[in-house]
């Protein structure tokens, strides 16, 4: 595909669509931030940014990179890992952060709207105010609800309340021709025709722009009460979660890290992690209305735990206590990347009884392979976060071990019937994984319905297909 | 597109595939029944019926079907309203029935993995046995889990617990020319690639064939109560509903239905209905782990019904009491199919704090077209059933009346925010109402991916698009 080279009379036109200079971004006016996500593995800067207000304004953009056959990339907050806002191929950054209002809260459809630059953290923070909940939680709290939307991001809370697309009852989106379409909508139901809004959900920018966003809300739980669960050794911590499952037990979140990032995390934050005792933790979070009904909920989990090797359950039920188990979590990406001098990431997700395996391999491959891997991540549905450290290797050698590692990650997760990334997407850095580990005709299925939305391949071309 | 005629060397062709001349069945020895669904508003007789039992021979059919151009239409257990089962351009119907087992219970991943044609209320049963509990419960129990997949099937606890989309992990599909994809898995998250399962899901057929669904267990709540809730006026039961979801409890299901309809099923069922002070009735479920954790559910919303107008709260924790509500609710179709001479039905869905609106319009437009109108269903979801008799009226006179029915209801329904079908699909009968609701690109996007999947147009032809 050939695109048209962006030129300044393409700026000019930009800024007669937007009217406001402040708004469009070109040259040197471009922030070097635009080039790259969170991780930096991927690195273009665009010829022009746009930074989008309205759903009109994003159309008349599409609309011009169509017919100029222009790339166009969206981007978020650019908190992604794979290079999924990183606009490869140039063209124009559509920087949708400043589309960030609450529109409406609807109490009796138990809906909420926002605009799809609206961050997660103040969009949990709108909802508990008004007693409700938006139960997806991914880590990273500075995430827009957009991107979140266009990975399927999951999060903490997956265990017992599902992912980001569950949440996600009606869509406004834009297409790359600059059509507006209202998917979905605030019904609870729905059998009419192919669903294009669980389609859009979790296909990374390459179908439709996301302008609105109709998301379902719960009632907020009365109550939450961690456990933070020390074991002697990660095999022992992990190998318990398949047994917590099948006890019927709901955990909301069910966590595992070890001692090693929990270190990493105090150095980083400058706090002690409340407990040293384990080489190894679970965490486990319960929720509902009342301390009795969370109560029994946790307390065969509990002993169940102390069956298999925990050597205390210690029970938090105060938001200071929560904080000093919960703020730890939370830093690690940043805690593993700041002990470090470069990093990759792998998300694999597989049946959540064979963490344990993926655990063992990796201590396995680190040894062989000599290159220091660390993880952690959401036990109770089976997706892990594996850090692979550069440390102080050469470039060609990082390159060389590193991907080694990334091949036998991959090649273990198709094994135990997982898949490349269970949140954070593919994008432009996993996309040789992707097409190793799915079947020739999934791909060329993807690449047909990307030619249906996008017959040019404007939207975030180079990524996924 | 043009189809190959179906000959007697195909019914060899694929005699041979099967191997069995019980499950290929040609000419006279096909029952009528293959020729419609349960509402039998569409009649095809189709050339061939195979009776599949394995992944492997639906896989042969299809590629003999693929190469020879022979449309195939996939049949459950044919209890669907609205012909999608029906193959209206003849040639061969894949009869699904057989592959009905269960692959496996896995405690450790709450999945279970079961053949399509496995009819709900045995799965229901087989994982209630197993202390297990798969959430979605349409009224019609006879359907096949594949059907149910096909048409995102809802039912009544989608208030608390979502739709069948909501519990399909994993799908193992047949492409139009013979192709098997592994679609998901156990996997709890995925965010790899555009999510073509999803896709699959609410697709009636006309993407590929499921040989086998992957299901999400729960585990099964210890105790449920029901409420019976006795109103002067059905648009005082309805109007209470918005009342209950924005007081924050979250009742498993709450259905509506008036006194007309309970009469037509004492007739149908020969059995008294528990209670007669009410002109219109809201039945409410919950569920939990322990009887003080429902109650605290429960007494609130009682309180609210009894403000607002309820004659009375009638409470069932009993397995006969709970039997002698639900039962007339689940025979509502067949009774009032059995009180008139023939009907027709509507299956739209809107925001829930609208069914009210569109109650009250179904008596207007009765009123105003002289044609006689009833209607239940999930006032928790805002799904209502509605269904227009023809009694005694000429087929010309029912045809016109029936027709500016339905013109009025899916106009009320696309003001109200809503949706052509919730849960019962589009299929043949409602294609020209999704096409009217639609937006002209949306319908355009959805003949583009079936295209992708299907460019001979040879599964389940004549559909939706």
């Amino acid at each position: 595909m050939s695109y048209k080279a962006f030129e300044k009379t393409d700026y000019e036109n930009l800024l007669k669509i937007i009217n406001d200079d402040e708004r469009v971004l070109y040259g040197e006016e471009i922030n070097e931030e635009y080039s790259h996500d969170e991780l930096g593995g991927t690195h273009s800067v665009p010829d022009a940014v746009v930074k989008a207000l309205t759903t009109e304004e994003v159309s008349a953009v599409m609309k011009y990179a169509y017919d100029n056959v222009i790339p166009v990339t969206v981007r978020g907050s650019g908190t992604g890992l794979v290079g999924a806002c990183v606009p490869v191929m140039g063209g124009i950054v559509l920087d949708m952060s400043g589309m960030n209002k609450v529109l409406e809260l609807d109490e009796e459809n138990l809906t909420i709207t926002v605009e799809p630059g609206m961050l997660l953290m103040e969009l949990a923070a709108y909802v508990e105010e008004n007693g409700f909940f938006y139960p997806p939680d991914p880590g990273e709290k500075t995430a827009t609800i957009g991107g979140n939307i266009s990975t399927n991001a999951g999060g903490m809370r997956a265990v017992k309340y599902g992912v980001t697309r569950d949440y996600v009852r009606g869509l406004t989106v834009v297409l790359p021709n600059g059509e507006v379409l209202n998917l979905g909508g605030k019904v609870v139901k729905n059998s009419s025709g192919f669903d294009l809004k669980n389609l859009i959900v979790g296909s990374e920018g390459l179908l439709a722009v996301i302008t609105k966003c109709v998301l379902k809300l719960m009632p907020l739980p009365k109550k939450t009460v961690s456990l933070l669960i020390p074991f002697k050794s990660l095999h022992a911590a992990i190998e318990t979660v398949p047994k917590i499952i099948r006890s019927k037990a709901i955990p909301t979140a069910v966590e595992f890290m070890e001692r090693e990032v929990i270190k990493d995390s105090e150095t980083y934050l400058g706090t002690a992690f409340p407990d040293k005792s384990g080489d190894a933790y679970l965490i486990l979070k319960f929720d509902g209305n009342s301390k009795q009904e969370i109560e029994s909920l946790y307390d065969n989990v509990a002993s169940i735990c102390l069956e298999n090797g925990a050597m205390d359950v210690l029970i938090s039920d105060t938001d200071e206590r929560d904080e000093s188990i919960w703020k730890p979590r939370g830093s690690f990406l940043e805690a593993i990347k700041s002990s470090t001098t470069y990093m990759d990431e792998v998300d694999i997700v597989v049946p959540r009884n064979r963490i344990a395996e993926v655990v063992k391999y990796c201590m396995e491959i680190s040894e062989q392979i000599k290159i220091r891997i660390k993880s952690f991540g959401h036990a109770g549905d089976g997706n892990l976060h594996i850090y692979i450290l550069k440390d102080d290797l050469s470039d060609t050698e990082w390159e060389k071990r590193m991907k080694a590692a990334m091949k036998l990650l991959y090649e273990k997760a198709r094994e135990l019937g997982g898949k490349v990334s269970g949140e954070h997407g593919i994008g432009f850095a996993k996309r040789e994984y992707l097409h190793e580990s799915s079947h020739k005709t999934e791909m060329e299925l993807m690449r047909g319905i990307k030619a249906v939305f996008d017959p040019k391949n404007i939207l975030n071309p180079g990524k996924i297909v």
